[in-house]
């Protein structure tokens, strides 16, 4: 396995949750998430930013990412300290005491069927 | 937070602006954006220039981005000095005075469901 | 052409393989895939290692990617040492003992009309 | 404007040419691209080859892109030395005199509705 592979600081600009439009469930209802995979040894303590257009930044929300795990965090389940309104345009900003991986994904339900996109993060030094 | 997080160069070699085929409100018109995440505390000031298949590149447009904020550029909204043509393959290159990140992303409107393509775009020295 | 064209270690954080909905044949079957590409004169030896959210990893998974050539390894085609779940988060790491490149795809086919992710992976040192 | 962006080489592991079954026109029919982007003052001679899962690579296919210009280049166009088999994976490499940036699409028309896909390739050293 890998050890420490990664970066400690990994950026996000698209951010968008969508309205609730559709009742199909958790897993095909609209949301963005960011999946995070240590997969080194030690855990990883992951501070998000989550940066707005107009307003400042709320955060940081904290997670635990335990060695050797992928945490895929839905944006729309954060809530401490605030939840991310919908219809809004954001970004965030992953920061993490050990190298770890960051993957954006997004499924939008606004229509009939869904739409994905997915990048890597982009890897800060 | 993050401080200098980024590049100053992003470059996006994907670029088209479907024709508008759906009236479905400004959020699912098909539109391309350059999502801009300047998570320093010093405002980022924006040049954009725009490239096509058989004339001179188009620009540079000219946008702020707060220090600490996020702007989602819609290149249809792009109007000074001159707007992008719809169904035309293009290209663009993104340079800032404080490092940024920078994510492309398209909804593409005209089927009768969306379609979603995004990318962390890239980063120049 | 390109002989020593990429890295020997990737990361894919995102990864879910969506239920078996519709039987539209093996190509439109919602499924994930590691493009992974050989530009090089030596045959690549490939360990992939898959990660989750609640348990320890699974693998290595092997396989070879001969000189020059490309191979599109679909999650979902895994049997040993163990196929993985579907409707499970999960990630994984792909070492390989000379430079490959890696690009990661879903095609999700849980509506009536599928949908499309890709991104090329994280590349390790 | 960005004078030297960019890289000289360029893997994209993913290629999959679908096979037509929608008469909607050149621009919507299931299509992949390699959209090069050269910022400079040069212009760019562009090698590419095509790689596959069980025989030699294709090409070397030619282009020029000019100095200041993009080109969206359709796989599904290429014809010398051979065209590119549909329903058959493949991968490519991009080769240039001067630094370019690349980005990957596919537009999948295969279902009512079309599907999309992008990515910045992987730059080679």
């Amino acid at each position: 396995m890998g050890g420490q592979v990664g970066r400690r600081t990994w950026a996000i600009p698209e951010g968008f949750l969508p309205e609730r439009l559709h009742g199909r469930g958790r897993e095909l209802e609209s949301h963005e998430a960011a999946c995070l995979l240590n997969a080194g040894d030690a855990d990883a303590h992951v501070k998000l930013t989550v940066f707005f257009a107009d307003r400042e930044p709320a955060g940081p929300y904290q997670v635990t990412v335990p060695a050797r795990r992928t945490l895929h965090l839905r944006f729309d389940d954060l809530r401490d300290p605030e939840p991310i309104p919908r219809a809004t345009d954001y970004a965030s900003l992953v920061e993490s005491d050990v190298p770890i991986v960051v993957q954006h994904t997004r499924l939008d339900a606004r229509q009939a069927d869904t739409a994905l996109l997915s990048t890597i993060a982009f890897a800060g030094d």
